[in-house]
């Protein structure tokens, strides 16, 4: 059920609204929109009688839910979810106009080497830093990352560069010390149907950026989600990052129509991984721009730690130069769409003109 | 084998080293580059000797291909292919800086019907209407097309408004009769692996847009490019058009990253379908950007045919208005790729700067 | 609409509502059961009235379909199917209690081999021989068959051994051909969508083997057979062989799910090829027990043409004793679910209790 | 690396073996066989001197091991593994003559159901219940188990009949509740590449039931169960559950093909789950008989716990009499491979002959 209140409806008839549907033991979830506020209700087993919200002061409308997914649907919030990132100071948001950039090194073995990659690409526009301290890896015997030890090196890097960390969790446990270092939770595709972390991720205060699963369809995507919301955080980024095809000519299949399949059923901003979604250094590139093309809120991008190193890369990871050939493109393309990303503010173009598309 | 000639190899000795693989009982396709020719043999079961051949004068090499495709490889044609479409006067080339848009109306029923379609995608910037006159359907109580009757409508749509004619042949004996009315074959991609039709549009004078099948790897793609130009038809268009995945928020996947693939491989244009591919009307325009920004050669794209009727209208085919704002919004995408439409010269917009990616 | 007769109507009766839609300018196609007979109408664009047909003598009831399949489903005709292949005195049926066992080498290459495997697979029990003439092949430069003279050796197969001949057909032309040597064409897989061959088949009067494309869904699978049925050719045997899928342990991802579906749905008998359906000779036995398990009509198994020439086998062909082991094996399972199979016979089991599953 | 000991080798060797292993810093995996040890080292970060460990005593060869999985492989490990289920007298062994029939009811809601449930499936012959007390969900809102509240219900089964329970757990805390009651754990096939939770499990006294995620390929599989066995526990039994594809006639695409490519690579049981896998009832007991005739080691099979309200039920579960009808199927068919069920000993049928394929 969906509570939609009127208009003008006061604080102190939305707490009432509130305050009736915990009485009768379910939750109530505010979520104050621009024109209004609408109140999604969860945890009630069967159908709920739409006679007895209506007849609360400030109710415009009671809506029972079809779909399986409440809170994260567009239905009980009309305008587009913004995220912010961040201290309140770091003017960082994502599902606005300004397109997120996360950069990230193939895997943090140093503070050297996570400084110089932050570096570069602070100066190419990036504002997050994706670093890897706990990595799923499907083998037992390959490198499972560095740890808390990784998560102090992060911490470093936001210090010295301003950067906003972004960083997996990948237990309930986990969670607690993970919190505590990063300003963005990241839930991986392998992840994506644990409930328990989750729910362990709708309790914390961080925003969450939630990876759809390898095979997940766009309904278990979104039920994904909702988990979180269900908790009371909701503040969630998605991300495509490529499902698993008979198509052997890149890792995965980079599905880029599930985008405005999004934009269409839900608030929440949504970001593409081409570098995990293509598994190649030579077509990041261009599926960054089909991703900015076809309205995603911001990417994710891997960028080799170490420039002088140039032999020993990962396989799919950008050199900071074609990292910001690649932020000069979308930039460009970015501005057909009237949109911008860091880069714009910093190069003084793209934001200007753009047909709005 | 691919027979390599030295930059300033005459024709004369050009046609001694085709002269020795006909006497092979092989079969010799020579492919005239910018730089130099390069001589592609098919028809050999077995490997042949690189001396018979390095040794006849105007040779640079001779390179056993390792590759199942050959003709179609940049290996054998490092740049890109020109086809050029319709009469010489025509000026309608794929592949090169133009992209290409193929209008269609979701079914021809009449005459009327296929003008008024035509003059409003004539408008908008087409240069290319496909037009069904026989179409596979997957029931055989659907319609199926009206046959040479619509090829007749197709013809006039040609004559009166300079629009080339794309349209779909789908056996060998019907292929005699399409190639009298059609500028372009196309061949479905339910039929991207009949072996006898691709053997017989090899042997058409005319073009042939080449549609990937369902669930063809990128290799099976090339492989039945592959058996149209080894009948001797070098004029191939590629179109990716969605493939089949377990995701059901779409008909199909569209596949984009497929495009960077076979440009990295092949020499030949590929063009790209977001109306097969989505299904959707909705999702047509996002990827049709997308496609542009990934770097494809040209878009095919749905269009109602009736604009006055417009409840009747296909799931997935934009409304002309519709139509006009997408080449206006893939227009401006060219332009930062370095790139025009036709509508660029229409409006004098796009073909300016652009950072030329 | 589907016209089911009285169980006493005359057949003077069938033949006036057969009139009577054919004096409408569509087309009737009655099929006599056990109990009564049934007509299918095809050819209507929308719907038809029931009282028109309900009123004439002998009709119990007229019914509008729903399904886009209408011949090939059990709504039409609840019984099973039994399709007769070869000559009336060949006694070999498919559909009934005995399952069909198709022995192919993996190429015709000469007289001699295509001989001496007939021999074995016909002492194994196997009644039918399946040979490729015209090979469709994802490359141009791979055999493809040896065209006629292949046809030739499968009529001396026949002659020698009495084993009935299953060949492919690639196009509707090649058609004419193949139906002078063969006792039943197969339409393969990249075929299976190929419209204008599965109208051609359907107006043959041999029986069609028709396999089920590579990504197809159970509706289009059902749908191809209905393109051959609407034709007039009741004869249609389906064949799984295989699905695309991510998977990569074999070759393709046989879809034994898919058997219990069909008979579900339709009563048409269905084989399974398990050589095919996984590519890897090891896999061939346990899949052909399993598909024989999951209730399948028959199998289709590829076996070594030439038992002294050990080395130079395909990958997935069975050799001549493995194929006897593989008869046992199936032939024991058979027994379980009451069913038979031609060794049976000769060994004098099988046929014997089994709990009649 | 692996290191092969010989036939006559004393345990004080393999001691020494293990002790010169960890004083390197990695850890050793001694595995007992038939013939003779064999000790897997993991722990490696790179290659490791074979020289060190063949001047050993008692080592007969070290091998280095290039497949990415060590522990789960036949080449550590010839013979296939027996996994005793429950406390030594309960005479339940997975991977050896008799299969494992793990019958359980779509829900625990009450003891009352939960008793006649297993009254019922014990008398058609099941040794194993599985019941779900943590079930993971799609989404939040649906009914997520009864908790401890099942768990305890579950011991009550266990006393009563003598059934050894099956259940799953969620995550590595839940883990420590879940390990009190049960008698084998279950991680499910959204948790298959949950690594923390395989782990945990690895670091259990009891075996686990590891179900192959929706979209994992043969090596993603084997390498979640070598997580497993890399903490210690190498009581694994693998389950095949159906995976994702374009398919739509079934829930899910049961790949039995996997299990006779899993008995190649792998010493470790594998059951299978035609309840999932197929999601309807009609099509559970042919792919039960299926599964047998494949060569699997065992059936889950969601049996529906109150025969006395037929209407209620899940769409996929059998009842009671289906459920005995399965049995009975499945022994038979095991009859014919050699193998038994434990409905074998109780009909006194089965073990007998048998071509012991």
């Amino acid at each position: 059920m969906l509570i939609v209140m009127k208009p003008q409806a006061s604080e102190e008839e939305v707490r009432r609204v509130c305050a009736k549907v915990a009485s009768l033991g379910y939750r109530a979830h505010p979520m104050p929109g621009a024109q209004r506020t609408a109140i999604g209700i969860t945890g009630n087993r069967g159908p709920l009688e739409r006679e007895e919200f209506e007849a609360l002061p400030g109710v415009a409308e009671a809506i029972p839910v079809s779909k399986p997914y409440k809170l994260v649907s567009r239905e009980i919030k009309e305008e587009g979810s913004l995220i912010h990132l961040g201290p309140p100071e770091s003017g960082v948001t994502v599902g606005g106009k300004e397109l997120a950039l996360i950069a990230w090194p193939c895997a943090i073995e140093s503070a050297e080497q996570a400084l110089a990659a932050a570096a570069r690409v602070r100066r190419a526009g990036a504002r997050l830093f994706r670093g890897g301290a706990f990595k799923p890896r499907t083998s037992p015997y390959t490198f499972q990352g560095l740890g808390e030890e990784a998560l102090k090196i992060l911490a470093e890097v936001r210090r010295q560069f301003g950067l906003l960390i972004v960083t997996e969790t990948v237990d309930p446990e986990n969670c607690d010390l993970v919190e505590k270092y990063a300003d963005v939770l990241q839930v991986g595709a392998r992840n994506m149907q644990n409930f328990s972390l989750l729910k362990r991720v709708g309790r914390s205060k961080l925003p969450v950026l939630l990876k759809r699963g390898m095979s997940a369809t766009l309904e278990e995507f979104l039920m994904a989600a909702e988990y979180v919301l269900a908790e009371g955080n909701y503040n969630v980024m998605l991300c495509e990052r490529g499902v698993r095809t008979f198509a052997d000519h890149s890792r995965n299949t980079l599905d880029l129509s599930v985008i405005p399949a999004v934009k269409r059923l839900s608030h929440l901003p949504i970001l593409v991984d081409p570098s995990h979604g293509t598994g190649r250094r030579d077509r990041v590139i261009p599926l960054a721009r089909a991703a900015v093309a076809v309205g995603a809120d911001g990417l994710m991008i891997e960028v080799h730690p170490n420039p002088d190193h140039a032999l020993s890369d990962g396989y799919q990871s950008l050199f900071p130069d074609e990292f910001e050939k690649l932020v000069e493109q979308v930039t460009a393309i970015a501005g057909v769409l009237g949109r911008t990303t860091p880069h714009s503010a910093i190069s003084g173009s793209g934001a200007s003109p753009g047909p709005g598309i």
